[in-house]
């Protein structure tokens, strides 16, 4: 049975609000394991169509799914000097097997480079190997001294796309191309606007050449980076010797990318669209879109309504909606609407007698306004301009909360830590370039840089300083304090 | 480049036709970590066959999927007597994480029962709460000391269902239903006939009450496991204090069920249908179904193919084909035929200018026969039958084979160990039931009792005598070696 206490809202305490959200709707659940979560079906069928979202748009960009080792042998994660300088503090790993102690340890994967390195040094030969387009989707599990449902655990799901090409441009082309098609899912599918652009040094993946994300603002206007794309240059292809042949005969190392989203999003997606009621869910991500509550006193009542409830849903799952007939007796409707809600389904029919006398059903929608008498007649394509409406105006929602939480061009230093100290949300500020900038920001804001913009986020007029220093900028960046 | 040498034939080696073909095909691959293997994108990709196929089967039975910790306490995984005897020999145990080493070690589960019970003992508390159906789709970790590719590795990727019910015959009814279901899916889509029954005491898994399992025969004449169910009564729900209140308001311990199957099935798949020149995928579970291999000598007649065969691709894939177009150049067609039947693509279009000309395409079955013109007019319509035809006629082959290398009712006990000794394959006979005839049998012959056989698959006249004592016979069961 579902939890029926209010929620904390979101004013009084943002983070109560977020944990209780997900035990209301039965989304996840702590488990007896240190910092690993338990997802439950109501959320994992979230993850489950972001899945198939995202494998479809990997797949028509030619890209095949395939599976590496869970284990990785310790040295392997030595090889490449920056990556196990940024994992290893942070690894489970395995010293029994059999009832016997190994010989050489084994790494949980935190990030499978170096396993899959290993593997396309024995499988590429020759530039006729190339580009290979690899992903996975699996676990990892990387040790997190604080955890949060969704946003940070021990173990997490996510895709790990590895892809290796002939020319650095290939790579670097194929590192934008994911980029954007994970703004194209955060946006057309998560009704999430995020900011593309690029992560400074600091900020980087541990091994990289360069890394490129999208962020995100939640509710709270904190930034959550939702996808990161890396072009690895040569980097793992030298500490793993993949080499191949080129077309004029010469040999060459690769040119590598990795890229990956995790579970995380499900967290992306409660903070982006929740309200204090619970969740509120995409359409195109909902594992209900639509839920059918029957409406009966009588008995007699009961069997027409039921009937004609399956009936309604058969036709809409033909068009295409993922439609759910709430069977449930011993159960008030006022009750099922409350469970419903706070799962986030976006839209709810109520179908009783007189609903049926008069070829109606009462629509509700997620996103509130008035309940509305909606005639049978042609009702699947109404709830699919309904779903399409809502599905825009969650966007639009979010972006213009987005727009209205960030600061462009800070007149003073004050202006900027003020605001960063304050409301919080996205900062666009000038930056000279020097990292302890950067780091003396972080120590005494929390803020850090999210990215460098790509153009399209860029302010109008570029600014021409240091927000902190008064130096020359070499860039315009992005801050916010971040999950 | 896949690998051009011809395989080992089935006659001279078995063993090692089965591993040439896995790497001709690209199926699978070695890797640097011990006993594990990396499935490749040709060989993952008849596993997301298979997962598509079975998830439908599942939910259209009203399970839901979740995802639960990789991690199992050491102390859960003694919790249930028979369990943890079973499985601690076999478990690889994490000791450090994050750089410490841990209070208590976790062991990367080998199947979910004790973490999945943990967390029911939480989420149900009355009869409204039940039947409780999850299905967790995940990777596994047993330590095996002799590993095979697909069919015996370290880490395999399964799915494990877990459900919890109110009464006895419920539990007995689901484990049962999911045993139809893994039948169907063995026949209808692998092609592959299987003997459904229950597993002795010494067979059944560890910490059941009873083990049902569906049973293959591969083309060595030695029995694969290809999906066991389990009832689990209430041992573990007991060892885990899972309770619920009754309808009439006493309190009692759920009766459960587990059942699963893994990438095993990838290599019952191979052993079932394979031939000497390769992989023969059922069409139902082809990542390709058609390949269109486009013939052109001038670069006029390559365009003229080239927009033909996608055209072509396109029409069928509308039909619900999976259709690939080859579009390789700088490689020879027959090259491609080659590569293309090693690999088991059920059906194969060769389209060159003079098909064009006579708006047909030659077309080559897997299974072998003469090629054939076919009319590009209700082309797709015409695939579609030879498919279905060509999944009939795999399974009727596979079926008479394993038929042919089955023996009911030896009359005597030396025949029984000749037929175990030489070509091997299922043999039917009575048993008087004692472990310790079962055990001596295995020392003897090396075969195992891989069923109780179900009604449907006893002989018609049930054997009266134990073909090892003479003594009464409890049962008719089916000996064979077995992987």
């Amino acid at each position: 049975m579902a939890d029926t206490k209010a929620l904390t809202t979101r004013a009084q305490d943002f983070s109560a609000w977020y944990n209780e959200l997900i035990m209301k709707a039965e989304l996840a659940d702590y488990s007896p394991v240190r910092g690993c979560m338990v997802i439950r079906p109501n959320g994992y069928a979230i993850w489950e169509e972001m899945q198939h979202a995202l494998d479809r748009m990997f797949k028509e960009t030619g890209h095949q799914n395939a599976y590496f080792p869970l284990f990785i042998p310790q040295s392997f994660l030595s090889k490449e000097a920056e990556h196990v300088e940024g994992f290893a503090p942070e690894t489970a790993v395995v010293t029994h097997g059999g009832g016997k102690e190994l010989e050489e340890p084994l790494v949980i994967r935190p990030t499978s480079e170096t396993i899959i390195y290993a593997m396309f040094s024995k499988w590429i030969q020759s530039w006729r190997d190339l580009p290979l387009l690899i992903n996975q989707w699996c676990n990892v599990v990387r040790w997190e001294l604080r955890t949060r449902l969704f946003l940070r655990t021990t173990e997490f799901l996510w895709q790990e796309g590895h892809t290796a090409h002939a020319t650095e441009p290939e790579a670097e082309a194929e590192a934008l191309m994911i980029l954007g098609l994970y703004r194209s899912f955060a946006e057309q599918y998560m009704a999430m606007p995020v900011i593309t652009g690029r992560k400074t040094e600091s900020e980087k993946f541990a091994g990289a050449l360069r890394t490129y994300a999208i962020e995100a603002l939640m509710q709270d206007n904190k930034a959550l980076q939702a996808g990161t794309s890396h072009n690895l240059g040569q980097n793992f292809a030298k500490a793993f010797d993949v080499t191949f042949q080129t077309a004029d005969g010469g040999l060459d190392h690769v040119w590598s990318t990795s890229w990956g989203v995790s579970t995380r999003l499900v967290g992306g997606l409660i903070m982006t669209h929740g309200d204090d009621n619970g969740l509120i869910c995409p359409p195109r991500l909902a594992q209900w879109q639509v839920v059918i509550v029957p409406i009966w006193k009588t008995d007699e009542e009961l069997a027409r309504v039921l009937e004609a409830s399956d009936l309604m849903a058969k036709d809409l799952r033909v068009a295409g909606i993922r439609t759910h007939v709430d069977r449930r007796q011993g159960m008030k409707p006022g009750a099922k609407y409350y469970e419903w809600e706070g799962r986030g389904v976006p839209l709810r029919l109520e179908l009783g007698p007189r609903d049926l006398a008069s070829q109606t059903v009462m629509l509700a929608r997620r996103t509130g306004g008035p309940k509305e008498a909606v005639s049978t007649g042609g009702l699947a394509e109404r709830l699919i301009t309904e779903m399409d409406r809502m599905q825009d105006a969650l966007f639009g929602a979010a972006r213009a909360r987005r727009e209205a939480a960030s600061l462009r061009g800070p007149k003073s230093k004050q202006e900027f830590i003020d605001f960063l100290e304050g409301t919080g949300g996205f900062v666009y500020a000038g930056w000279c370039g020097d990292p302890a900038v950067e780091a003396e920001i972080k120590e005494q804001t929390k803020a850090t840089i999210r990215v460098i913009p790509d153009e399209e986020f860029r302010s109008p007029t570029a600014p021409t300083t240091c927000i902190w220093t008064g130096k020359p900028a070499v860039a315009e960046v992005v801050w916010a304090k971040a999950y």
